[in-house]
């Protein structure tokens, strides 16, 4: 492409950017989604944990499937203590406890702590991680879930993350992300679980 | 499901889980891409480079399109100074610029500066942050940057980000996620960018 070209493009670029820009003008919290059977659904909201704390932001962290906070994100989330609370309902993952009605009792609990923050307008983040997963199995109502995102203040933001995200609660969500895994070291090469990657 | 099918369910999965879980035990430095139109390419990307940090391992990140560190990524990862290098090489979006010229002359010192990064066993992770745009838009060749893949330490990994990875970066790569957008505010509420989530 030659300089004038390319100068042309680009400007023609800029001016659709300046005017999508100039149409999006609305603040409002949201509710979003990442979903799939990629990885990085809990990563990404991570990454938002992180800019939010960057802003001054009050951040909650709900764990609706793993029982424990990893160490090395405890040693960088710990740093926030008084900006950002975190509670892991679930004791390990699930089929590791094989009682279903404990499932399901710790499901609630970490819903009804999630619904405290939820509903608590200084919390402009509230991670609500892997209870897609809580609901697919069952231990959670989607329709309870729903209801329980109605209340959230208007300038705050709900992450669910987990595969296997509900139609309804998809249909309820401003921003949905389905990540696809396309290659995967764990499954052809027999990779394991690398610090720093997956934990 | 009753409560001793439900055990048992639970119980093969977890058997399941342990023998995947043993298969898998090879310990290898990973080239991870994330691309695709959705969200959270560089946000997944980032909560590597926290977990990584949590771990007590060096970073670099190199940001191939962006001019500057956003301020909310660079409160929070300000804090590991000594341990984190950045380096953004871009200037702004491309149609900022409007010079294909000083475009180019940018993504191959940001390049450059990315490949010191690669090849230093002390840096366990570095993030090519939107070097599949430099890819695309014909700033950087495919081939110059695999080469550089190719000499990077056997347990580092290098994550690359950005829409449009092409065809032999992905060959190439070892975990390769797509993120796809469902549903977007921006496009359809006309919701603009909010600090937490965009920045």
């Amino acid at each position: 492409m030659d300089d004038l070209k390319y100068k042309q493009k680009m400007q023609r670029r800029k001016e659709v950017q300046e005017q999508r820009l100039a149409e999006r003008n609305q603040e409002k919290g949201l509710i979003i989604i990442n979903t799939g059977n990629g990885k990085g659904k809990t990563t990404a909201a991570l990454g938002m944990v992180m800019r939010s704390l960057g802003h001054g932001y009050k951040v909650a962290i709900i764990q609706f499937i793993k029982g424990a906070w990893e160490p090395a994100e405890k040693a960088v989330l710990g740093r926030w203590e008084g900006q950002l609370e975190f509670h892991a309902m679930g004791e390990g993952f699930t089929w590791e406890t094989q009682d279903q009605a404990r499932d399901t009792e710790k499901a609630i609990a970490a819903w009804e702590k999630a619904l405290e923050y939820i509903t608590n307008p200084e919390y402009r983040l509230v991670l609500l991680d892997e209870v897609n997963i809580a609901l697919k199995l069952g231990y959670l109502d989607v329709k309870t879930v729903i209801a329980g995102l109605e209340q959230k203040p208007e300038d705050s933001h709900v992450i669910l993350t987990g595969r296997g995200a509900p139609k309804e609660l998809i249909e309820k969500a401003d921003l949905v992300t389905e990540m696809t895994l396309v290659k995967h070291p764990f499954k052809e090469q027999g990779v394991k679980a690398q610090a720093g990657i997956e934990f």
